[in-house]
């Protein structure tokens, strides 16, 4: 029962430390200002052009505002009160959060995951968030649940699918997750009321260059990361396809049962791609789920990958932040049927309740960002950036090769330019014994010097036995040579004295 | 190998009906055009502002515009093409996206889900999108790393919890999800590696009222629907300690192992509250984590259950589209140490990169919009907004008491107000042999009616032996009286001759 005396919140929300007060509700009115609050939308909203689309675009302005962690939290003050403040100070935090944050659509953010500012996506966002749509059902998101259908089939239509199902997930992770569990639902339906117990031990397998996420995931899904087997890769980061061959044979006789291979189109340092076509061949064979994870994000590289892969194969199963895998395995591997959502004696089509295709219950709406874009740009579009993409990342090597100090790791094979940068002090040294242990300080020393200074950002990592490298993703649509040959000058700059 | 003569994009994404065209491209500029996407921008957050801002809480306009779906689907023309359209056009197509999509923020949608439009969280929300950040290292996201523990820590001590841990995660389910994954983990830190094959089977057990998230969840996990053990609810919908002290004994006595208790303070439907006190007393006897999921979206009613929980019981773990947790556990379960994020010669505290905790790689940024909304009304703001929901819900209690035909299926304990309308021919036949079919009948052409009307938008659902009901969710802080008036007028005006 309603016990309105015992349960004021004003009370219960006080702390100890502060007086209780009343507050007299006045039924009659709104607690929200739309006035006030539209005038505070529409000026944030110019700061955000302001701040994040001229100046965070700009390479007159910084990619990063460096500050030590202890610094930055004094200067944002982020300490949360009883009290509210007045407008002109939250646009002040508006402006604050603006300023210190990284400008990952900035033409010199060189780093993996982001590939520039699209204004029609963004628009979509920016649409997508004041909508505030659930997208489960058609009642309460009916011209999502019909986009998010025609994505898909536009999707699928550039791999030359005519048929299939997906659904759009909360990041490549969990698309590799839902990935692994319909294949295992397939192979073991038993195993969405039964659960592991009483199965025996199940095997996947994917590449040592792989990303992270299959052990993850295999892990959260009760398979455990001892059971993910790690296949061999060629000297370019490539699944090879006779040692997974090998391995699945061995883990057989070992009793386990292999169900899933994880390759990869792509991969997250090198940028490699299996080889899919022989991969195939060694799935079929083993009657395997052959699953193709798409790691990159952007757009344009996706749709080129999607064509990439459909030269490869077919009959894959292809995760890229959507799923698209065959009819209703989606609905029956997730569904659970809540009456109070999926009603049965509704006056519309019941499948056009997507929500419990799902893991999520409350799934955001993630199409018309990519709809939008689509409709403005055409497939003509995203191959003109994937075009423009290849042509920077090829400009790129010719360059790097033109100067001193600039090692590449190997041949691109995608976007991805991975490089080693010899400061003069080590060139031709190469057979000194501490070398490989000075090569690996020099990209941590001029990631911190790019950052402090904020020219710039790029990643750097180890892989294998081989120390610390930069990886270049040529990426933005928003690159040109200029920015490519600044790049190029600004590692020299940083690192000459290394 | 970069092959750029084969891989020629642009041929690769023309489909078989279009003539292939080659692009020449310029790699001295940049392909996105800043000045004409900032005034697409421009005029698509004015149609924002005006439909879905203004309009879009305007009782003088419609809460849906309801299409069949082949109409909506063309009136759409969702179709994605080779070539991209003018601006105009695109901009009419975000007028119709706006236009044919549900007003969640309108004061009349009263379905379950959404409490109304906020301003400066949806100022928060642009302002992510626009910053488009990932929230894994503090490399790339340094206000929001700082500001996420920030909001953690602002929430753990609304509850009392001096330390602790926690995550924003990507809804209620998956939040479920991580509460049975870390639960899993500390009984069985074998499970990471080793997966659940070998161990015994375990057992989850949840009210028969609770999510149905937490049966997906477990279906996910690889413990199996069959594993979530139903333990019954009294009159009010609440769990009943007993029944879940001799479940779990039975359980035990079976062969399997109780790990996890899932409560819930404010069911779906009913908005009941588990007896948190009692169940913790279960859970202390048996050793078995407790977790209580609190269901309701919406800040104000979570920071009043965060208060009714601190009231009931300590020690327990409570998810709320949030974890919090015990210290180092989330990391110790989730991590994948992936070097090229995380490497380990970073110039600033490693502490500071909190992906690994998470099991997606990207995660979106989420504290801030939260963070924007305490700094602009304080915690005294939602406990007004707390306060004015409940005396809103004892309004439309006492109103719905005053009239005919309204039936309460109980007396509300929260914000849910769950009811039968009785229509005028049905009144006083309570004993007809057919009466509860006819009553099953009404609630879904009311819906209809409702919907295709565009005046209002409100849930019903059946539950266990109960006919079809209205859910009216008292929640928004636009609601005033005069809502709740018309919401009860418009009820009797739909059903009054069926």
């Amino acid at each position: 029962m309603l016990d309105f005396c015992k349960c004021s919140c004003v009370t219960l929300l006080t702390t100890a430390d502060e007086p209780e007060s009343h507050i007299l509700c006045d039924l009659n009115e709104p607690l929200v200002d739309h006035t006030e609050g539209q005038l505070f939308l529409n000026d944030t909203f110019k700061i955000i052009m302001e701040e994040v689309l001229c100046k965070g675009t700009d390479i007159k302005h910084k990619v990063c505002e460096w500050k030590e962690p202890k610094e930055l939290a004094l200067l944002l003050d982020l300490e949360l009160r009883a009290t509210g403040e007045p407008q002109h100070r939250l646009l002040q935090r508006v402006q604050d959060v603006a300023k210190y944050s990284i400008k990952t659509s900035h033409p010199r953010f060189m780093n993996q995951q982001f590939g520039g500012v699209d204004y029609h996506a963004l628009a979509g966002r920016f649409l997508t968030e004041a909508l505030n749509t659930n997208l489960y059902t058609y009642e309460v998101a009916p011209v999502f649940v019909l986009m998010e259908a025609e994505v898909l089939r536009g999707l699928r239509q550039l791999v030359g699918w005519t048929e299939g199902d997906g659904l759009f997930c909360p990041g490549g992770s969990a698309s590799n997750m839902y990935a692994m569990n319909i294949a295992r639902y397939q192979h073991f339906p038993e195993v969405k009321s039964q659960g592991l117990c009483g199965l025996p031990r199940l095997n996947i397998f994917t590449s040592s260059d792989s990303h992270y996420s299959v052990k993850k995931g295999a892990a959260f899904l009760g398979i455990g990361t001892d059971n993910v087997i790690i296949v061999e890769v060629d000297e370019g980061g490539r699944m090879i396809p006779d040692d997974l061959d090998e391995k699945i044979t061995l883990a057989k006789s070992q009793g386990a049962v292999p169900f899933f291979v994880s390759c990869t189109s792509g991969t997250t340092v090198r940028g490699a791609f299996d080889p899919l076509d022989l991969i195939a061949d060694v799935c079929e064979k083993h009657k395997l789920w052959m699953h193709v994870d798409v790691r990159y994000h952007g757009l344009s590289q996706q749709h080129y990958l999607i064509h990439k892969i459909k030269v490869y194969v077919k009959n894959i199963f292809l995760i890229f932040g959507i799923s698209a895998c065959p009819q209703d395995l989606l609905r029956k591997c997730h569904s659970a049927n809540a009456t109070y959502l999926f009603q049965q004696d509704k006056f519309y089509d019941l499948n056009l309740d997507v929500g419990d295709k799902s893991v999520q219950c409350s799934r955001k709406v993630d199409c018309l960002k990519l709809w939008l874009m689509w409709k403005a740009v055409g497939s003509i579009g995203f191959a003109e950036r994937v075009d423009k993409a290849f042509n920077q990342a090829r400009y790129l090597v010719e360059q790097m090769k033109k100067r001193e100090g600039f090692h590449l790791l190997q041949e691109p094979e995608f976007v991805n330019v991975c490089f080693w940068f010899i400061p003069p002090s080590m060139r031709g040294k190469e057979g000194m014994a501490d070398y490989q242990d000075r090569l690996a300080k020099v990209a941590p020393v001029i990631k911190e010097r790019m950052m402090k200074q904020g020219t710039m950002m790029v990643g750097y990592q180890p892989l294998g036995n081989k120390v610390n490298f930069f990886r270049m993703v040529v990426f933005s649509p928003l690159l040109t040579q200029k920015d490519m040959d600044f790049f190029l000058d600004e590692i020299e700059r940083l690192g000459k004295d290394l």
